[in-house]
């Protein structure tokens, strides 16, 4: 069975229909402490079945993914009397979406569960995998299981309540994606923007649907050729370098989707250099970049620091060559190319001619 | 895919035969104290996979069925670098095989395990249905998924280790799967028995076989038509009020299938009164049961309060009727018969009667 994805600016209405289909024995929503303040009682004017469900509130971020929040959603189920009958609705980020998820199919050996995602980064990822799980022991998602939610409702409403520097590190996710299927989905990333308060919530729950559509073509064709794993890690290698270089060397955090997003102008600049990829291309790509992102700020002093980083990435196979995904052009991926260090070092130059550091 | 069930007396060579095909990265060998103690060394000198795996102990009994031996579990495989390509080896009862396929089949997303039952209840219980699980908040199996094995190596050579009490305890539910089942096997499980210290372990390799053979058709059957499934509660309206009459009353608890063993001696009464169970075989059935397992013993003052114990039973939907699943001959089962009082104590008289309490 495939889950149903339900793209929509009503959520409270979609699941409002979901659950009366799925005729459960009771709802339950699951959100973190944040989602709990800034979306549930937005949610609940919207929804009888939100609104009429017993909440189970965890603590919010990474850290509180953890055995414990786990234990004490399983806490509440079974005091409650939750059955197989019985629905979750997980509403938050990625964090609630993936420990919800575990949380129910875990749960008297799996209840039913729907996911509505509140970050862009979970409706991207929360739409297409079945990845649930926790952190264990400091290793990230480490304990979980592949399960299917009923549905995902995905809805750019709730994205008011989120800072533009979040929404822009999920969207880098959306840019990664298009740049490894087709050049209509990347140009049309490419004329969005958040600028402003009054971004177009509508046309970004287009895109969004579109971006979703790719990624399940990618995670499809994935089934037969392991060519694309590999892909998905395009703008990585250099993104985790910049930041480690960021925490370990300056003590200061940049976020995961700004380091993808400022990796792959390194790794295009690099498939111009080595695989063709075309010029306006990527022209284009770095001006948005530029004006939405900004640019990671070092000199040619730090080149060795961060090709350090680069050689000790844990997907790169050994220290003395640095294995990356380049592209020919947008959809045409040339994985495993072995690049020497002279070239990386030209990519950076070109990196800090482009974005003007 | 369908897990292979592999019956043997060599279980090392059958161990050794699947961990070559399945070249894991390394082996892990789930047991418990007990199991570690009475059965390890034993395994190890006929398995080089075995001898070569790394031992994860739990502490042993249902009571350790639960989150902090899982989370024991899931640290060693954390600490010690386990992977997807690893493979676990769960060796013990049903506890352990029930949490070690939960362990592994949530560590990183599911690792691969096989199953090596070492008690009779757990050869016929890991067999088919891919059930695993821990007890969570007081309750048996709450969190739990359905996960198969690779294979379970079902051996009769460990049995050795087992008190007789142990074996007759799994031996009911081979019974009880005959009775639902067919005549042959139901009267080739009556023409054995474990009297003296050396019962036939290769012949009850094969009754084990024939056993696990009717479950996997009962179970295939319920996938149709859910009255299989409450064919399965034959003998534990009984077994559970004599269960707990001897608990709460006597505060001498019985072995489950003992209480099993004899509740199907008072519904297969009832099946001769009402659904025209054949005399020979409720005459066969109870003569095994006098011999084998003794005789719960109760007088009729106990009589309103076993009947207030079936009416309070969790599968029985209303107080004021009692409902049983009773059979109009071996393998044909007549589900949903509502049973007067009257009966169940006529009943009763004829289960002292025929025990000779």
């Amino acid at each position: 069975m495939r889950q149903r994805l339900i793209f929509t600016n009503r959520p409270g209405e979609a699941i409002d229909g979901l659950v009366a289909g799925l005729r459960p024995a009771n709802v339950y929503v699951i959100v973190d402490a944040n989602t709990e303040k800034q979306v549930l009682s937005l949610l609940s004017a919207m929804s009888e079945a939100v609104a009429g469900a017993k909440t189970i509130c965890v603590g919010e971020g990474d850290v509180n993914k953890n055995l414990d929040s786990l234990a004490s959603v399983w806490t509440v189920l079974n005091e409650t009397g939750a059955t197989r009958s019985s629905l979750v609705l997980n509403v938050g980020g990625g964090m609630v979406t993936d420990m919800g998820g575990f949380a129910a199919a875990t749960f008297k050996r799996g209840m039913r569960f729907i996911n509505v995602p509140t970050t862009l980064l979970a409706a991207v990822d929360a739409s297409v995998g079945g990845k649930t799980g926790v952190n264990f022991n400091g290793c990230k998602n480490e304990i979980g299981v592949f399960a299917e939610s009923e549905a995902a409702v995905i809805s750019t409403v709730f994205f008011d309540t989120l800072p533009v520097r979040e929404l822009l590190s999920g969207y880098a996710e959306m840019l990664k994606h298009a740049l490894l299927d087709n050049r209509k989905t990347f140009c049309d990333l490419l004329d969005y923007s958040f600028a402003g308060a009054g971004y177009d919530k509508d046309r970004l729950l287009e895109l969004l649907k579109e971006s979703v559509a790719v990624k399940e073509r990618i995670v499809a064709e994935d089934l037969h050729e392991h060519g694309i794993r590999k892909a998905l890690n395009l703008g990585h290698t250099t993104g985790h370098a910049f930041e480690s270089f960021a925490m370990a060397v300056r003590h200061s955090p940049i976020p995961h989707g700004y380091a993808v997003a400022w990796g792959m102008v390194v790794e295009l600049i690099l498939s111009r250099m080595l695989t063709g990829f075309p010029s306006d291309m990527l022209q284009r790509y770095v001006a948005y970049v530029r004006d939405n992102y900004g640019a990671f700020d070092f000199t040619c002093d730090d080149y060795s620091r961060l090709l350090g980083f680069m050689a000790h990435d844990k997907k790169n196979p050994s220290a003395d060559r640095i294995n990356f995904s380049l592209l020919g052009d947008v959809g045409d991926v040339v994985i495993d190319t072995v690049v020497d260090i002279d070239n990386i070092k030209a990519a950076l130059d070109i990196y800090r001619d482009m974005t003007g550091i």
